[in-house]
């Protein structure tokens, strides 16, 4: 029973860190996005992956650790999140790219999770509620890859910049995570068909050169994260932190 | 047909106005939350009011005005909610409080609208569905006024603190608005005595003292707004006005 569930607690944490992690960045944009509908959209999305994060991370944490305490109080190299959602949000093409990468993925994943196949127990009833959220998130990123691509110049140039610049973080959505047995390449081929096939709808190449930085292949599940991270995870933890054991 | 339909625009103006200003400040704590749940749960009361706000708002515009040109593209004078959905978040306590006095308020005077009653034509739906929104909030206020009365001593005092404050600001809840022509003077006394009720079971007495400032007795309804304003407004509206007329 140990190896299955500590295989579980890991898997359940690396998906429960890519949707905290990615929330917390489109919950940036709250209060601050170009138009009402949008700012709606966001918000929404943000708050599918939270919810899936609770769950992630109270399996994860197999009764011992809350899911606040997973959330709140690990440190920077103890979160095992893929790099490209610690991303910053950059301008709005920016957000968009690294959602289409990210929702493409997350959906093709959790259709393998949701029936039961490559998950441990107690993953699949997640997958399976968190696919029909994840089919709407990467629906609204095919649409606006497509408005941005197929609109004006400047939005096309942004829209390109945005898919060339964070190419290089996808390569990591394919490393092997303990507890999840999908078939690991014929997810990436069938991510890249996806992927591929939007763009081109959108008049936009895909975008060529290696998926992954020399140094950092694989490396944000084994708890290595860029720049950025550090300051997004010390505003998110700073208020839980600063009043400890607080009853609120 | 003139005066009706100019007052629908100006009770939908002003009811909007509150449900889109409470919603941006509430939205500033998502990513700062003490804990999940908590995130969880002002994230989606910010989404009901941002809802309610855009309904509100394209009743307002009459087909005119768009709702980003009225959320995005007015001066601070021409903003008519009342002065208390304005006032900053600080601690976690004055929050609950601004929001104890406000959706206690609002489900009130849309219980009446909701009937028909008092409420142009149009504004009758709208009160109908958000109704039982405000009852979440009103709920969710009601339950952490109880936790922070009844909690530490510290918790205590900052509730204390916070419902004193922010007292100043709720006479204005009861001004006239052109268009609605509910009982003001029974609205006020049901507030009050709901209000009351939560408060004593939660081992707090009713603040006292005046309930507007001497010079801002219905100011926001009019566009006078207090300093904080200004900051929350040029954030919520910056990205939208640095790209006028972008097709995102």
């Amino acid at each position: 029973m140990s190896a299955p569930r500590t295989d579980l607690r890991t898997a359940a944490l690396a998906l429960g860190d890519d949707a905290l992690v990615l929330s917390h960045r489109l919950a940036e944009w709250t209060g601050h996005a170009p138009a009402l509908e949008e700012e709606v959209a966001l918000a929404n999305i943000a708050l599918d992956l939270l919810g899936q994060a609770r769950v992630l991370l109270s399996l994860a944490g197999g009764g011992e650790r809350t899911e606040d305490e997973l959330a709140y109080l690990r440190e920077e190299r103890e979160f095992t999140n893929v790099q490209l959602v610690e991303q910053p949000n950059g301008d709005f093409a920016h957000t968009i790219a690294r959602q289409l990468y990210f929702s493409v993925w997350q959906e093709l994943l959790y259709e393998r999770l949701a029936d039961g196949s490559g998950a441990p127990d107690g993953l699949g009833a997640l997958a399976a509620k968190a696919v029909k959220e994840t089919a709407y998130h990467r629906d609204h990123a095919e649409h606006w890859t497509l408005r941005l691509g197929d609109g004006t110049e400047l939005s096309r140039a942004r829209m390109r910049r945005a898919l060339d610049t964070l190419w290089r973080y996808t390569g990591e959505l394919f490393q092997p995570v303990p507890g999840l047995t999908v078939d690991r390449d014929a997810l990436r081929a069938q991510w890249t068909r996806r992927v591929t096939a939007v763009l081109e709808r959108a008049g936009l190449a895909p975008p060529e050169g290696p998926q992954s930085l020399p140094w950092a292949a694989g490396a944000g599940r084994q708890g290595v994260h860029t720049e950025p991270f550090g300051r997004m995870l010390a505003e998110m933890q700073h208020l839980h932190r600063s009043h400890p054991g607080a009853s609120w």
